[in-house]
């Protein structure tokens, strides 16, 4: 194993997903919806298969899709994107973020990033030699502390790397958090990543603001997204990066060594889901916003306080009062106790600074992207196990 | 853009196919067949997208692939090969080789590859840090020269980068030729990665020969492959690597954090592919050979003398007798003076090394992966020219 991986643990959803299969509990770990996206775009597919859309796509993506993220940046956001020069097309956001790192990141170069983190983003920071300076959002209400983000940032701070709707706690940066996060780009001279793959599944009043739409943003903001979450796809891997020609050229010039080009046949499918489902995402949303409050309400019964979150798929849990060594311990025990799988939060802490390790230590992750029925079981067990 | 990417250029297939579609040329560059793979198989991936293939497919791949890959080398080659620890699926071969190179290369590690390469081999050992010894396969017969092989070969070498058949040159390498890869591996304790996408592509007498069913070959051999060219799926980007574990964990330690998984409802279609339709890429490789015969005697009609390739998509020829400056020149222009597109293979030549750019400077490479009217059209359009 090359060096640039030592040290760097399997991703954490493989081991719990596996777990679940082999178990066959209840998978309230990794974040994927158990219903498909609309019948039309699965049509959309089809067509494309059975019509020829499956030789090589341009490495930048299909002209339709690109097009059709311009159109949804603009719907949306009120922000003008060119198709040609602004947007690329990704492997999911997931190689987003390994191409705008490996694209962007020399080695030495410091990276301000919200903690807990997903989990590639420490892992690719690592292989670009990058250096992690991870701001801690704190429970019970995960924001983001201002006074902290400002003391992250040193001299040879060169990135941001921000996530909002924030995944696992379920954070949406509110304005003038993201207010705060603009004032010290432009005052250090930062360029932000921005993951938004949960950009639509927002509840109650929490509105998603993309930092590109704010002054002096867009110019230094690379946002990346994905059909997956949005349009639960999860498993057709179409994600996007839009931005300035030349953070979105750095992304194109990593990623063509990655995977070239990838789901020539499921890349116009996307274009009609964003083109002629655009209210898919929000109606997805209404429908998760219900599932949250059953998930969020059987975890308190079964003496799980949860923070109730705002977006994403998830929701949070600290089982320090449960009397459980650490999340990894009770995440492990959890199958065999209780037939459910969650996912333990520890890995998504710096774990070689002791303040980090110690803040995700009892910290555990539900999702609610499932069936009422599936959540209810899975609380229902949980309200059985001892 | 990041320091690891600074003097990579654009890949050349991005923009030959571009320029094949902006100037209507009759494309013979880019290593695409204009005719879909078989129809059950297009089949299989409907019946995919509509049954709920569409979330997450496990990282190392779905348990159906995976099985269909390791009983695909029993079949044709006798490897035994266990689907849960000695095959990873990847994004195409192309991430197979980008998760190999970082999987396994570090910095300053010396790797001997055949030139000319497959142009995103020196792009991603750059990325790793790694330091290129090509070894040149020179026209017009291209076979691989022993002695220089071993000449590569330093104290600071750790692997090989092995491509047969061989991308660009049509070269198939021989029994005698991989023992020579062989003993030197083993003499050397070198890794062998072997890119072999064109494995059932072979024409004549040619063989295909795995290097890792060589004699002590299987235990350092991390074998790279692909649907993609076997049956007529580039779009799909669906490729494996399959070698022993711990190069094939190597691997899958990369990639999950290049893309994680990807194609879904295209991974059981492969499945299918594979073990339903075994006897596909030979007759596609039967077919194959009598569109090599017609463009090899259409660019012979043309004064453009090819070598004749043994495998691949491909032809070379060398321009230098037409009065060309190099071969990039030759199809820059060729698509205004004759309405073709076809590939400069200067950019797979090692532009630090004198003699490698000499080698390089007037192969041009041509791909008969077309149907037969599209190459008699272009070989026409080539003898009209001027
Ligand atoms: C790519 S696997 C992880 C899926 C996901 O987004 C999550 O569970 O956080
Ligand atoms: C991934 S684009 C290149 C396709 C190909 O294999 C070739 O043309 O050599």
């Amino acid at each position: 194993l090359a060096r640039r991986l030592h040290g760097i643990p399997p991703t954490i959803f493989s081991e719990m997903s596996a777990l679940a299969v082999r178990t066959g509990a209840v998978n309230l770990g990794q974040g994927f919806p158990d219903v498909d996206g609309p019948p039309p775009v699965i049509a959309a597919a089809v067509a494309a298969l059975e019509h020829g859309a499956n030789q090589y796509a341009p490495g930048i993506g299909v002209p339709a899709l690109r097009r059709a993220i311009a159109a949804h940046q603009q719907r949306h956001y009120g922000l003008q994107v060119d198709p040609d020069t602004e947007v690329v097309v990704t492997t999911g956001a997931t190689e987003g973020v390994a191409a705008a790192l490996l694209g962007l990141v020399d080695p030495g170069d410091e990276v301000v990033l919200l903690e807990p983190f997903y989990d590639s983003y420490p892992a690719m920071l690592q292989v670009a030699g990058g250096v992690r300076r991870p701001v801690t959002l704190r429970g019970p209400d995960y924001r983001l502390d201002v006074e902290e983000l400002r003391a992250a940032v040193t001299p040879r701070t060169r990135f941001v790397l921000l996530n909002t709707p924030h995944n696992p706690t379920g954070t949406v940066l509110s304005r003038p958090e993201l207010q705060a996060v603009a004032d010290l780009a432009i005052e250090h001279d930062l360029v932000v990543i921005t993951d938004e793959v949960y950009e639509h599944l927002t509840f109650d009043d929490a509105e998603h603001v993309p930092l590109a739409t704010l002054p002096g943003m867009w110019e230094r903001t690379l946002t990346l997204s994905s059909a997956g979450k949005s349009y639960s796809f999860t498993g057709w891997k179409v994600g996007w990066a839009t931005g300035p020609a030349p953070l979105v050229q750095a992304v194109l010039a990593a990623k063509q060594w990655l995977t070239f080009t990838s789901g020539s046949p499921l890349q116009p499918a996307v274009a009609v889901a964003l083109e002629e489902h655009p209210d898919f995402p929000r109606s997805l949303a209404a429908s998760l916003r219900e599932r949250r409050d059953l998930l969020v309400a059987g975890l308190r019964e079964a003496g799980l306080e949860p923070t109730v979150p705002q977006g994403t798929y998830f929701a949070s849990t600290d089982v320090a009062h449960l009397g459980w060594a650490d999340g990894d311990a009770f995440c492990r025990a959890l199958p065999e106790r209780a037939g459910v799988v969650a996912i333990p939060a520890q890995g998504f802490y710096d774990p070689d600074l002791p303040a980090s390790r110690e803040a995700g230590r009892h910290h555990v992750r539900w999702a609610f992207c499932k069936e009422p029925a599936v959540i209810a079981d899975g609380v229902a067990r949980l309200a059985a196990a001892d």
